[in-house]
């Protein structure tokens, strides 16, 4: 099932796509996706409703985010090897973790509005997850359970603002437009194994991450087990799982930042593509 | 004016606190008190009310964070010049930003729960800023104007989350239960000089913390006219600004830790005080 929300941001409808490609209303059946329909139970209720008996939504609305009200939204630093390679960093030897502002949070075709001074700011392909079940204590073999589906994300970050203003990486990750997600909630039974997806990002056609899930770090069974040993992860939550070598501040000779007209499109396999188009924030100084 | 939201965990109710400390019922008034109705005219309306003609509520019911639905749980580092120095760190350039998960507020007396393998769970008190005119690019002189009010913060931390696995404070400062919030919130009218109100932890009744807003390194409204150089605070988001010295990991000679059955009792200056008894987390391996 591929669930979507599509409307006005911030008035967002709950919507399904079928196995036509054709966008259905579900807005009769209930009233958001948000971390209160993720629990497998209820998930089970929608797949159960017959698509045709849906309305079909007229028209190619805007998409929004696939699922709203998130509540956390972590990130996975480092978790390609090759990735951290090329940024110069060591292998971690447990998932990083950062957080990235819930208000970055973005539909997956909005346009990338860089801030205000920003003159490196990069993509980051990303395989996300949403939580379904609250995960506290869990096994890795139990943690796929805990997942209501996946998406792709863009992971965007002002390298200078991520790296140069004193610590901490939240600062580059959470400017706001800097998290789509989408287009689509693909939940887990189309997703028979969440270690073996292609990844990729281009930029203006040009292809710069192309990767896959089999070279992740740690797993997003054991990232799950990880976090869950923390604090718990509650259902609506999202992880972005970590970005695939390609990334703009690791291009030789020098490296390539996103400019106002670039246009990024993304796509985790399976999951749907996402395409933005950069612009800088016109706020007068 | 002292807001609360009182009750069982999760259906708090908004109420005021009145001259005389009676805990007076707002229900009738508005629903709860979040993001939505922290403007300055919406603040301005709820004081206008006649404190007597509100319903006094009966008992001692449990006092919840003092703002409900939160979007950012963010946090300044090392904000104190002398607190920098106990933990052995230089001053920053600007204001570190990390953030705390927003599944970590608590209520301002309920219990700190250490979670499993946690040894080093330590205190911070912190005043904390609540947020009630959304912010994006304000200068300092303006950024007073974007607060809705003032409480006090306990910013738990788990020294060994935050520093030994793999990085990224965020994994130590997120546990559930590590964010206490409250017991009021105070508008800005009550506090008229934000960097002259005194801070103190006590554990056990032994002063650990005794400090002033005077030595911040950043003032309250530079950290706002700073981050807001990098995304939206939005109404509702809580900012806890950093802690004084006394800290459990900067002992001498040796660290200090939490331990189960230990009481905590913080207080900033006019923001009431809170109190928590820690238990360990006593879920089965």
């Amino acid at each position: 099932m591929k669930l979507v929300r599509y409307g006005e941001r911030g008035k967002e409808r709950p919507g399904l796509i079928d196995a036509e490609g054709t966008l259905r209303d579900l807005s009769g059946q209930l009233g958001d996706i948000t971390g209160a329909i993720l629990a497998p139970e209820s998930l089970a209720r929608i797949a159960a409703l017959s698509p045709t008996d849906l309305p079909p939504v007229e028209g190619t609305p805007r998409l929004g985010p696939p699922v709203g009200q998130v509540g956390k939204f972590m990130c996975i630093g480092l978790n390609y090897a090759d990735h951290a390679a090329e940024t110069g960093s060591d292998l971690p030897e447990h998932p990083i973790l950062f957080m990235k502002a819930t208000s970055a949070i973005n539909g997956p075709h909005d346009d990338v509005v860089l801030p205000r001074g920003s003159k490196r700011s990069d993509w980051e392909v990303e395989l996300g997850v949403v939580i379904g079940k609250a995960a506290k204590y869990v096994s890795e073999a139990d943690a796929l359970s805990h997942i209501a589906g996946y998406c792709t994300i863009n992971d965007v970050s002002e390298r200078r603002f991520q790296g140069r203003l004193s610590g901490q990486w939240t600062k580059g990750k959470s400017c706001d437009t800097f998290g789509p997600i989408g287009p689509w909630l693909v939940t887990p039974d189309e997703v028979p194994d969440p270690q073996n997806l292609s990844l990729r990002c281009t930029v203006n056609g040009e292809t710069m991450q192309n990767g896959s899930t089999r070279t992740m770090v740690f797993t997003v069974a054991q990232i799950i087990a990880h976090l869950s040993e923390l604090f718990t992860l509650h259902p609506g939550d999202v992880i972005a799982t970590g970005t695939p070598p390609g990334v703009g501040m690791g291009r030789k000779p020098e490296p390539v930042y996103l400019k106002p007209g670039d246009v990024m499109e993304l796509e985790v396999e399976g999951l749907g593509i996402q395409r933005q188009t950069v612009r800088m924030d016109e706020a007068p100084r």
